[in-house]
């Protein structure tokens, strides 16, 4: 049984691993597989995304324990989501909610059996003392209803939405990935039904660059959007980093017009 | 059966990757857990508190291999230490020590047998050469007196003690963690004994933070004193870094008392 | 079966975490190991580099996947090279080819049969649409010739010669480690036959350090050229950082003397 892990842990410390361990002395068998650990601490948002990105291409039945958690050791709550093809593991701050936005819902269920847990509950990491030996029950088969009360719902995080008007669409950066590639929220089939061979992205109705298929639709150095390997348009420049050089940060709007 | 690693080799380069490839050809089914290898270059007293912090979460019969390294090469012995739960394999330069300090001690082997080293052994990387190939050996059931000569001891780091004196503590920040949370070496159970509302944490007679159990006790970006994750108390700012914005180092000294 | 992945996608997002779901889904049982993923964005020639120095040391049989890709969505092929020994899987733009060059190669096939690539193929994601699925149809036993048209050779990327004259070896800096150690061309056995109590390293002229056997045959803080562990000659300073100290870079070029 795969399980996941999406933190902002870091891989300096001893914390990841101190989580491995948990898991694997509950059950050995247990292919554990990290997504991130690099999530900017306590940037919840970042983590949504990063999990939204990634958690369907792990094999159906999968356990993703996603911790990016600055609420922790406060009344915030515990969950594990059960959906049509995969269990989510974490706290209830909508670190889970963009991934599960695209799932199934089947049961919600609110972390408050202490028999899941490790004996000794610190304040401070919950996620070696609760999210890890959940997800290691989990992986060996314990039914959800069993780690506490049904819960209605889980907390949402708001996802930007595009504005349309006038055969202009509005977007807003959501994720500066490694390579300096700016994702914006505008999906591969709003993209779509612009493309045209002079569509174009603009900042302060300034052009910015060209939307085309592929960064080597540009000479190198140059900036264009493409529809990137998430699902959604970003800005890149050919064989170099578009935040950097054009100083792209989340929350930034462009737009996406003819012109 | 699980065998873990603790390094400062980085992960931009390959070496990681090329012990774990020495270790999977002599046993395909050893289950290897990266704890850190970010420990800082030749920083002996991090990687032992690492390996100290977190060993214990593994399962009973782990295998922990640690490689901070700065006298690879020279006359410094290597060793494979049996505890009545794990065994431990590094270099014999302290790397070891807190981690056995808490365990009971079965026996302790110098690795002079090179028949469970690679064939050819460099100057340099050791990792790949000895240790790797040793841990894969022990994983399938080798005895460890098969390793070499028996040893009476081991090199011990001393760990700095709390100095108690007319109801206050004096401390030392013994490691810096990826959140600029910093680590003191006052534990937990050295902490309970002096927990009273008023209890604060001064710096060179100045008041630093209040000790609290949690970091949300204080408001956000404000400092506070919990006892931490891996035992010890630890100075941490909610939702902040308090090593960069505090100016903690290891070595610093702060006296825990009322006022 | 074992899949080894050296990547530039960094540690940083989702990317390495989607390709091993995707593997995973179609091999449960892979033991996918990374080497790094840490190479410079687009730099081939770390890459080539890195694979180089660490693929011999895995199971006969091991799976090497290596994406450094700045040509993605571009004309250049997609190759998966079998050996006496390994399968290697990638882009073909030299990135294999160091560590073919040691490998005795049976057959070089063009990645083109669709039916072993994720159902949608994305322009800027070889790694998780065509590598990563075609190396999980490999480790399960699929026949190389199944993926594409046999080719009759692959792109080489040139390897700087030493070039010998008069007792003197002029040698080019070709990877900088983690530790800052300078990685040069030469390899161990042509040192071999220049060693002397007097062999310096020289850069313009002047004399850089000692040729050694080991760093601790000059004080702490001093620079040293040493047989590395890759099986090159790399320049190091013992306890600090070579190439920060003495301002060494990929290409330069240093001699190998007596006197």
């Amino acid at each position: 049984m795969v399980i996941t892990l999406t933190t902002d842990f870091g891989v300096r410390d001893w914390f990841v691993g101190t989580m491995k361990g948990v898991m694997l002395r509950l059950n050995p068998k247990a292919t554990i597989v990290d997504l991130t650990h690099e999530i900017p601490p306590g940037d919840i948002r970042s983590g949504a995304f990063a999990l939204a990105a990634c958690y369907s291409f792990f094999p159906k039945g999968t356990i993703h324990v996603a911790v990016v958690d600055p609420g922790v050791g406060s009344k915030r709550k515990a969950i594990a989501v059960r959906t049509a093809n995969y269990s989510f593991v974490g706290p209830d701050n909508g670190l889970l909610s963009w991934a599960l936005a695209r799932e199934k819902i089947k049961a919600v269920h609110s972390l408050q059996n202490g028999a899941y847990f490790l004996p000794e509950v610190s304040g401070t990491f919950h996620g070696r003392d609760i999210f890890a030996p959940v997800a290691a029950h989990l992986s060996r088969g314990l039914p959800n209803q069993k780690l506490g009360p049904r819960l209605e719902d889980f907390v949402r995080l708001d996802w930007p939405e595009t504005r349309h008007s006038r055969g202009a669409v509005q977007d807003e950066i959501v994720y500066i990935d490694r390579f300096g590639n700016a994702i914006t929220n505008l999906d591969a089939a709003a993209l779509r039904s612009l493309r045209h061979d002079d569509v174009r992205l603009f900042r302060r109705g300034k052009p910015l660059c060209l939307v085309a298929e592929f960064y080597q639709a540009v000479s190198p150095g140059e900036a264009v959007a493409v529809p990137g390997s998430s699902g959604f348009l970003e800005i890149a420049i050919n064989g170099g980093n578009a935040a950097r050089r054009l100083r792209l940060r989340p929350g930034d709007t462009v737009t996406v017009r003819r012109g």
